[in-house]
């Protein structure tokens, strides 16, 4: 059965289809948040015991001490030697790429000067620690490990902490390498809402930290929403997704593909291709159904497609872009005549990523930009993880005698009208009027 | 009696008065979290029959139906040219260096061009729509509407949609009339976790909006975390708070003027002077208890004062300045002989006010730079609120043949080491490999 779903923008119920659409993201976090805030009070509470006891239930070994949770830079170090050449060699090309895009996007300090000898400026600064949390044991990706540690790394920030969870206390090879690789130096054998607590109140010697990142399943994200205000976080994500817009030209083989790396991803996770050509559709549908077989992921690919893929035919261009911004993405291919032309219409995506030399898999690896992005329509608010989510500004005001002269009696004014005699009575003590 | 407490580094229970001021901003929002929840619920499932109730409950008054809790165009432009000429004047003045300021701090797209060909960038585009939360009643303040409003109205929000409590029907003049000149086009007389959900989840022909900000009590505060995901927030942030750093040669006055300026907000602000004079710090707190009794706000500015004011005698400048770094607070005035010298040791500060000539209040309304800051130590990670709250990123990869000639195999070496072939595979269809 070739279950996908293709969508008639003319369908009678095309409207309810994409509104279902629009709520794929949806996570019940009402499910799982009394479990999440028992498991962040119990650490909070009992610190390192507690943490022990999670490990127990959820990793199914035993920590002897709080030491024992540690990973070592000699364990690193190690794992990295151990690599194949050429993944050594690939994860340093990615390395490379990833810094120096982050690089750019790093936010300067900047002071304005006025005529009247004022000074005005916006100051950056990084937080001093951050915790990234990394999944571990069957979906352990060193990328993601890349991902979220180059840009605190970029940020200045001194104090980087890892935790990942290490199912039967064997930590996977490939993130102890990634970690050797980023300078790692602080990591945890610790996963889910503990991890998150570990990190947001601090046990023993691991201090809280001032931003928490990094992907998980609903009860990292629950405990995240959770400890947000306690510290700083990057996004609330959910399962992974793409759209793709495309008109004819296109290889519908490249779109099968994209299409099926993202369902491979999850059985939660949106495959969703919008064309103005019908017959496209039906083509891109075959191949899929045609590669699925062949897949070693097949049935996790399979589930996501039937039940959370979907092919839309629009009726035009402008349509399509109007329901893709809708969407908000969190990949979005355009495989579209003119991309750049169009690019300005684009108002929500987490990353866009344009022409057929672009496959989304580039962008989570080697391309540059994070593939940490925002996902279940989010991206109309949230922005993929970057240095500046691992700084934060100060304002500087610095008012010369001739600026209080000339504007402190209109803030005195405002003052006056807010009722708040006080700050009016600061100023006006600057003037010699009280 | 003089309640106000000098602390010295060297006394013996320091620490421990330390940690008190460094918990000063723990809200207890356990206590209010089910009350919330139940708020939200009703106006999600409800709609205008919850806002309804809500408003006869806490605001006193009756609305007929939806149209009932608008505040008209008309309205705002009455109020407007009922105001007197030099609160006007005040009022545009303060607009006007506020619009420039955030103007500066708009971050722009980029493109950068690699020599393969490739194109990586970072698109910036506003949300569509933002909702603010302006405090209304007797605390019902224009500069908080203006601070507001302009960030969004610089990034390029198409809608800006403003909530403010009511009591009795009765619109605050001062707030219409700044509505009126930050051409504010929607606005509702709707109040606390209520109008957090209307703007969360949108009622009548009130839609959802993107993002959130604005200050509020406890129950606000609350309401905006249990809605962040679904929309994005600026902040969460309690009650107000100053810190100086003060040596020898300043005015006492203009330093017992500035404490108070913030002591009169809230009785649970915060007004924390550090200096190493231990002189000075006596002065001050004669100066503060001299002046109190004057004030119209007395009563506020006394329990801050008592209960949560603090003078710190530090050793050296070196030490004051590494407590206030602890203590984060939302505003630090630098009253030290070199400021400018010691700006860089400074990292956590909501916004600095340099010098005798910038006393805090120059901040709350006119200087330029945002007065909503993060307060109770959030300043070590979060940033005052600023045009990129109400803009976010996509990022964006075009990658030419050249380049996937190049970096396809690295990638797809990566794909393979976290076993997605199907992310492999995408790319190496590109190379005709399979």
């Amino acid at each position: 059965m070739q279950k996908m779903n293709i969508l008639n923008t003319q369908d009678l119920n095309f409207k309810e289809e994409f509104a279902k659409l629009l709520m794929r993201g949806k996570m019940d976090i009402n499910s799982v948040e009394l479990r999440v805030k028992e498991l962040l009070e119990d650490v909070k509470n009992k610190g390192q015991e507690a943490l022990k006891e999670h490990i127990k239930l959820f990793d199914k070994w035993e920590p002897k001490d709080f030491e024992d949770l540690k990973i070592s830079k000699t364990q690193m170090q190690e794992a990295y030697e151990g690599l194949e050449e050429n993944l050594k060699e690939s994860l340093k090309i990615a390395y490379k790429r990833i810094y120096a895009f982050h690089a750019k996007q790093k936010p300067k300090t900047w002071l304005d000067f006025e005529e009247n000898g004022n000074i005005l400026g916006q100051i950056i600064n990084p937080v001093q620690r951050a915790g990234l949390y990394i999944p571990g044991g069957k979906a352990a990706y060193p990328s993601s490990l890349l991902m979220n540690v180059i840009p605190a790394l970029v940020a200045g920030v001194k104090e980087i902490v890892v935790c990942t969870p290490t199912p039967n206390n064997e930590p996977n090879h490939l993130l102890l390498a990634a970690m050797h690789l980023c300078k790692v130096s602080e990591a945890y054998k610790v996963g889910g809402a503990s991890a998150i607590a570990l990190l947001a109140y601090g046990v023993k010697e691991c201090k809280k930290v001032d931003v928490i990142s990094g992907p998980g399943n609903i009860f990292v994200a629950t405990a995240k929403k959770l400890v947000f205000g306690e510290v700083n976080i990057d996004m609330i994500a959910g399962p992974s997704e793409i759209g793709i817009l495309a008109q004819n030209y296109t290889n519908t083989k490249y779109l099968a593909w994209d299409l099926l790396s993202q369902a491979e991803h999850d059985e939660m996770a949106s495959s969703i291709l919008i064309t103005t050509n019908k017959d496209l559709a039906l083509k891109v549908k075959e191949e899929i159904y045609e590669i699925l077989p062949t897949m070693q992921r097949e049935k996790i690919a399979r589930a996501s497609i039937d039940t959370r893929g979907a092919i839309i035919v629009a009726k035009d261009l402008e349509e399509a872009i109007s329901l893709m911004n809708e969407i908000a993405p969190e990949h979005l291919e355009l495989l579209v005549e003119n991309p750049l032309e169009i690019l300005p219409k684009i108002k929500n995506a987490g990353a866009i990523f344009i022409g057929e030399n672009t496959p989304e898999p580039i962008g989570d690896y080697i391309a540059g930009p994070n593939h940490t992005l925002p996902t279940g329509g989010s991206a109309k608010f949230f922005s993929p993880l970057s240095t500046e989510h691992f700084m934060k500004k100060s304002s500087l005001i610095s008012f010369s005698k001739q600026a209080i002269l000339e504007l402190g009696e209109p803030c005195s004014t405002l003052a006056h009208c807010e009722g708040l005699e006080a700050h009016k009575n600061s100023v006006l003590a600057r003037l010699n009027k009280i």
